[in-house]
């Protein structure tokens, strides 16, 4: 997908919202686990229930490994469903991957081409040649963990390299990567004052924005720091929304917490 | 498994060889794609041809991902036949994941408890969160990356931190990590100089070399700056072993490849 084809999404929907879909067999409705695929059949309803108010699904990789065949079963079913029937949802596979260049290339097919994602997130540690294979795929996007949500973002992300933050070191090296206009990058809510600087490093490219809602950050905070002429942000939230319920209703009550989220936004973008 | 099972397997076998299991279908023997499973096929006779010689697998999960759901049961039928009948096998998944605190739980609980290996390979770019939850395991290993093969790692691993390179910092770091003393490293042997320095820092502490071989180290570099009174080394070797031959013949060239690096490993701990 292009990036103008997301704005534009954006501008229609009056949203930027995209929806984790981080699925926990302890954590879902019941009923649901008398299915044969418990885990694309809760998908399914998320998706069908709250497709108009979101722009974006991110299913993080981590839920679907942790039931092995099934769960990667599962995952293809996933993105598949949205391709067919929701083909103008920005698909982002949360899977933070990077390796050493041939082996990323590996990633970035089975993520990109034939998974079909829309974007993976990938990890900056092992610099240059592991991101790059990413960067290739033309109408992808590679979106590179810069300053994430979690505490330990403080042990490595925000120690000072060259006289800045090594977060601010990733980006601006990233800059120089070839194919360096399909990267997106990771900034999270917890620690929205940061997205004034960053605005500055990158002024233009999307910010994948987590820890609004169950991680305590603050909407109109990532709205006023982070965005962009061009909007430039995707919010995520994942607990929140798809946990609303854990009762026949779940899907429903998701729809509520996706809808009080979109219309904060609608706010912001009007 | 613990340090000391592995250790006496290295005395015994004379031999710290770890064999990567990075399987390509379009570089196995061509007779292998008329099986039901190439992958585990090829895989298979690799273990049986070179056991005895090594101490360690490593299968990347990038290559098995590449394959979807097939690759995934390959990935789970190789290590299932690894642990079933060479039990004294250290297993690693070579998988580099890392994630916010729950969520690298489930990376840990597939890797380490579902799929049964010793160990997994993960990034450290997020912080103590996104690792302890590996730790946790008994008898378990999380091999963190610290320096790795590629070039790549000039970009962020070796700028300066408070007066010392951020691969450094990141092992003093995560020495100060509950349940620490699970933790290995990678460290690339193309900078085997750089392993006098890290033993000064984790001086009891494993460490995964990558690079020896196709990536161009040198084995006696790395055994000189790199040993301990434990050994304390496991020294990889991927394609330079599994495509010594593209024939019928590719497990017995296989075999023949893993023996010399064995005869020169015996040399050295001789």
């Amino acid at each position: 997908m292009e990036t103008a084809a997301l704005v534009a999404q954006i501008q229609q929907k009056k949203s930027f919202l995209c929806i984790g879909l981080d699925v926990d067999l302890d954590k879902i409705p019941p009923h649901l686990l008398e299915t044969d695929d418990p885990i694309f059949e809760f998908n399914k309803a998320i998706i069908d229930a709250t497709h108009d108010l979101c722009v974006s699904y991110k299913p993080n990789t981590a839920f679907y490994e942790a039931y092995g065949v099934k769960g990667w079963m599962a995952l293809e079913k996933t993105i598949s469903y949205l391709n067919t029937n929701y083909s103008e949802q920005f698909t982002i596979a949360d899977a933070k991957r990077g390796d050493i260049g041939n082996t990323s290339g590996r990633y970035a097919k089975a993520f990109l081409e034939d998974l079909a994602f829309d974007s993976v997130t990938v990890a900056p540690y092992m610099g240059k040649d592991s991101v790059e294979p990413f960067l290739e795929f033309e109408n992808k996007h590679t979106i590179l963990l810069a300053l994430t949500s979690n505490e330990g973002a403080f042990d490595f992300q925000t120690q000072q390299v060259d006289a800045q933050e090594l977060y601010k070191k990733v980006i601006e090296t990233s800059k120089n990567w070839k194919n360096s206009h399909h990267l997106m990058y990771v900034v999270g809510a917890t620690k929205a004052e940061y997205l004034q600087d960053i605005r500055r490093i990158i002024p233009d490219s999307f910010l994948l924005v987590p820890g609004v809602g169950a991680q305590g950050g603050s909407l109109e905070a990532v709205w006023h720091y982070g965005k962009n002429s061009q909007i430039g942000l995707l919010v995520n939230s994942s607990r929140g929304i798809i946990y609303a319920s854990s009762g026949v209703d779940f899907a429903e009550k998701a729809r509520g917490e996706a809808l009080k989220l979109q219309q904060q936004m609608a706010t912001l973008l009007a």
